[in-house]
């Protein structure tokens, strides 16, 4: 049995590694890669290098940026009194395609998770209290999870004594779904949160 | 609404442009890569330039090697009177993959598709007629598709004047599988095409 020439086999490896993308799917890639114009995988290549040498994080929130503060922090037309706290800078462009928030962000770079052993030290939390200004509202918008929630409850414990008005997204039915599909725990919450008409 | 840093954007272009792999996928594979240690970019960028200049088809069959002829055609074990023809070189694969084919290969290059413009001469034909010795086996195995069916009985009707014995890939249910799931066409082929025990 003949397997692949080390260079196909070297790619298959690298493509493997990214998130979703096992042995097979690696495979139909490289051989993509392979039967397309050289000028692809030059891009693709480059644009790989590119992005680690162009983006770093902002100072200020933590977002990803070519410039030196991000094009959020630095826009003047954004709210300073309203800061939205979320887990990972791609999580700021979830919220950005809504169009419909106006305030900053501060990325946590990532959750409370001890038995990865990701404490307090860890976040982006010392940072966060020093950016914060007596009347700002913090909306915490990390993931619905179990390690999301733990981190909420633990900002709003440290955040307590500052003057500021704590809250979080909304838990309710997905607009646009099926009462079918909503498991018990979103229903229950949607039910508590009932709003009046 | 802030869009993407340009970097970060090129990169998601560039990886939507992979089979299989749109917008979303492509964000997440983009932020993976932001996430990973610089040498994850800088292996997976070298490996996709080093394969486009590494990797040449065999002169003889087709297949991709990095050397002059590919290590098929120059295996003195493999047998030269049985030969099998496929579509792509990523075929051959496939066929190693069982290892129980010893004889040697040759890439077509793609199927006979008059629609898109591939005609006999875009598919490396006059290079097999070329190999052909008198007594040979030819097996056709192309993918059991219009097109590959059309090409085979192209193939065997040039190959006709030839000393050759030319046979194709069996048809019936698959190995392994349930019946309730196979398609009528493949369900009367292996009807016809039964064996005895």
């Amino acid at each position: 049995m003949k397997s692949f020439p080390k260079s196909i086999n070297n790619l298959i490896d690298e493509f493997s590694r990214l998130p979703g993308i096992g042995r097979k799917t690696g495979q139909r890639l490289a051989f993509h890669v392979l039967k397309s114009d050289t000028i692809f995988s030059q891009n693709l290549s480059s644009a790989l290098l590119d992005v680690k040498i162009s983006i770093n994080d902002c100072p200020l929130c933590g977002a990803m940026t070519e410039q030196e503060y991000c094009s959020i922090c630095t826009d003047p037309k954004r709210l300073d009194n309203i800061l939205c706290i979320v887990e990972e800078p791609s999580d700021i462009y979830t919220f950005e395609r809504t169009n419909s928030y106006n305030g900053k962000y501060h990325v946590l770079g990532g959750v409370l998770s001890p038995l990865d052993g990701v404490g307090p030290d860890e976040l982006n939390i010392k940072s966060l209290i020093k950016r914060i200004i007596p009347g700002t509202e913090i909306i915490i918008a990390t993931n619905p999870s179990i390690e999301g929630d733990t981190t909420t409850l633990y900002l709003a414990k440290i955040l307590e004594e500052m003057e500021v008005n704590i809250t979080r997204l909304a838990r309710g039915v997905p607009v646009g779904g099926s009462l079918d599909y909503v498991d018990e725990m979103t229903l229950v919450r949607a039910m508590e949160n009932r709003t009046s008409l």
